[in-house]
């Protein structure tokens, strides 16, 4: 059933990967792959090693693309590393990652449904291919938002001066990734940023250090705020099951500085849960981790694409949960060869693990971390 | 290895995907992907909501094309919703749904061999893409062959006067999806379809919906018969593990008529088994539904591609069934807006359920059920 | 972002796949897949039959490609057949394969990093899609090392008269496809290759059977050895786990010869552990299999693309093994016809299994096994 009047371009593009499009514009299919490969060393705090493991991170395929009209977008994801896949708490191997339908019927505005991110700390946001350490701080894994099955709106636009405003919201699931549970509860998270010096080089906002090295300075300040009703799980979006459900209140601010190679990154997220604490019959407990968390990380690369971080990471609970678990800090310094851009890079890093609370039922421990990664792209 | 007289051509087609062909045009490869994200809000019969989520409900990839020769071709389909993968059942995440061979010797032979759908009742035969309600009728999910690993023979022709006639069977493990136990039994699928006013239009007797407003009526009659020898799941090819074995036996018949931008359809099925009720140690039942399942469906579609549709579904079982399950009944209105064909369209539907037979161990009840959903694809 | 600059090429190839170039030949991507569709009949050595199936053996899609520079490669691969995905021993439905990244300073060096095969026994470094029986050897189930996570480094040159010779070592963890455990143990792979009468036409080295009737002699003869380090599996990277560690050493040779048709393969394994005998609290056993495996293969193949082979496999413990395992010895007879060398072929073999050590806690039995099998890809 198809014909000439069908006939496609192709092209290949060293960070856009491949696109198929209809020579008359309506239709567009992008598709793009990425793998991260790494190697790890962790040892005690004396520098005993205790464990050496290499791994595949994460290898995913994407695509995204218009269908009809340029303003009818979809985009899905897949993950097939085991890390990614979730199956401590989810129960099963979750390759989906997005799959999500939007419609931009202004200029302005754009209205989603599916599964993706939610719009919860910048640094969950931006890609894990765009990353300037071999993954997301501790603050991130305890308290991030992470993707949620639901609708979304985003509306951005800029004031006379040229200060841009992003509003962003949604109501999910509060769930997670496609979960197999739901109830009368929903989570509504909503988010405001602001960019007082205007839009960063090739939205670098949305990736990890300053790889472009602004010739101005640039700001994004955010702020964010999610409520998730009936929770089921100990991170509301992520982790295991919890004994009974919880409302969880999540507020999140972060900021975000480039300018001349230089980046400065900075995030305070601080959770409530209206139950905590759960428990089953035989008294075993499964919990909500109430408490702040802070990450600040800085980082200059130089002009032959060579970065250099550091990163400061604390999570720590609130009273309460002190019985249940640990305040850790971490300090981390990295080193990021971009051979093009963040699709080909190795990345190295180095981690001190400072656990402030200890206790037996975690068996959390001070210690070292060392990880090198090569990841690679279209 | 490649040169250029390997050189291929691309094309883009809004309802048939992306396809690479040989200049030569002895191999083509077409690929194609759909999603549908749904939102569902559920409630007791006395309006009380008790459940309201949003789900990716199917995320598929699918390739299909010719190696070499014409009459050689294959097909396969991935699946990465939870919903598909049958974790409940098949104890793990089964993506792959076909996965199957083709070689038609003449014009109207083919033979197949590998994964794909059995050819049961029609509302399972044709794609879960191309339904006119949110999903398929309950009967369908009770006792519908669903896919299965075996041998596939299609017989199509006409008799002189252009009445249509298609002969299909099939001999498979009758453990279903690629499933883990296989046993001495296997299962043996036959199904006849007559079409007295000759074919749909655009095959339409495999899609829902009189989308093409046929300007002649248009009938397709079938039966089908499926013996199932040592089946071990409660469905044959669905459903949870027995706790023994037992034949199963299905009669299916269905109807469907289009006109003019109405469309009536119908099915009844009957199931029966030599050992229904399996018993564990513990005295645990699990069984298969014997019993009868009935859909009717009509639906009346404007020129504008506005559709809308009503559906009655009753599942009824044996009398000596009425131990362990339930007799429901399920009333269902639909309204759709194609906005490309099948492929990308709104659907909304209305659900209310009655449980006839209500009993302790099921703790089904009455309810309703609203969803809403959206699909885009190639 | 994307414009002229970035158009690509489009091949399709009827061995190599489709193939996506940028015009300036820095950039390439290939996508492959295949899928093998198979029957099996299973009978007692009487010729009772106890077991008929059906099954997807295998469904595969590759992809492999140089991003910027052609000494800058990558590859990946993804299994969706149940019988890849290792549940029962994983845990998880693994569908990741290979995901390794190459980079070639120089002409006969490459290092690698990722998930791919170990330089173990030639029969599993062979495409399962590139075999003359329809599945690989019990010697090779038995012993082989499979794939692992780690770094690679291959070293491929000549002596001056023409002898090849390949070095090839990994360091990887030792617990197989990207696994769910660490620890401080490692495994240390090396394998040595010679080819006396220089390279094999179309690398024939690495596929099953003469399909090119090489024209003068052509051999091959390897040695492997594989220390693994804390092992946590009873095959190191393959196999359930233990239930405590155990280094295991595994020494591999294997010889190749090819002319006119004709082909045989021989591979001799020897495997030893520290700790074969691992038992948890309630005295369940579970071990390593110490002790020699043996497969011999001959085929020929008629200048009309059909093979005839034949194959011997024996398994044998040492004798502290024999409480817990048996002796085995496999005989198979095979016929393939290459339709299009191994992208499309038809495969059928019959094998005689005879259990020298019987024992209750294994239930093996002497027993036939028919398959009959169909491939296609590209």
């Amino acid at each position: 059933q198809t014909n000439d009047q069908d006939e496609a371009s192709l092209l290949l593009h060293e960070t856009d990967g491949i696109n198929i499009a209809s020579l008359d514009s309506t239709y567009q299919i992008n598709f793009r792959f990425r793998m991260q490969n790494r190697f790890e060393l962790g040892s005690d705090a004396s520098g005993n090693i205790n464990r050496k493991t290499f791994l595949v991170r994460r290898m995913r395929l994407r695509s995204f693309g218009y269908l009809g009209r340029k303003n009818l977008t979809y985009q899905f994801q897949l993950g097939f590393a085991r890390g990614d896949a979730d199956i401590e708490n989810s129960g099963f191997y979750n390759v989906l990652r997005d799959a999500v339908i939007f419609y931009k019927p202004t200029r302005n505005l754009e209205l989603g449904m599916g599964l993706t991110k939610l719009p919860g700390n910048r640094q969950r946001v931006i890609s894990s291919g765009e990353q300037q350490f071999a993954d997301r701080s501790l603050s991130n894994a305890t308290f991030n938002l992470d993707r949620d099955a639901g609708v979304f709106v985003y509306y951005r636009n800029k004031f006379k001066g040229g200060v841009r405003y992003n509003l962003m919201g949604a109501i999910s699931t509060g769930k997670g990734r496609n979960f197999d549970v739901s109830n009368a509860g929903l989570a509504y998270t909503g988010k405001v940023e602001l960019l007082p010096f205007g839009d960063f080089t090739l939205r670098g906002d949305y990736f990890e250090g300053d790889w472009v090295r602004e010739k101005s300075p640039k700001l994004s300040i955010a702020a964010a705020y999610s409520f998730n009703e009936d929770a089921v799980r100990a991170g509301g979006q992520i982790g295991e099951k919890l004994y009974g459900i919880s409302d969880i209140n999540t507020f999140i601010s972060d900021i975000l500085f480039k300018y001349s190679g230089f980046a400065l990154y900075a995030e305070y997220i601080k959770r409530d849960a209206s139950n905590p604490l759960t428990y089953n019959a035989d008294n075993d407990l499964r919990y909500v981790y109430e408490g702040t968390g802070l990450n600040i990380q800085a980082s200059y690369m130089l002009p032959v694409y060579l970065e250099f971080a550091a990163r400061y990471t604390a999570i720590t609970p609130d009273k309460e949960l002190e019985v249940a678990t640990t305040a850790t800090r971490q300090y981390t310094l990295a080193a990021t060869r971009y051979v093009r851009w963040h699709r080909v890079k190795l990345q190295t890093d180095l981690t001190y693990q400072d656990v402030l609370l200890k206790n037996d039922i975690l068996n959390s421990k001070d210690g070292w971390l060392f990880r090198f990664q090569v990841e690679v792209g279209i």
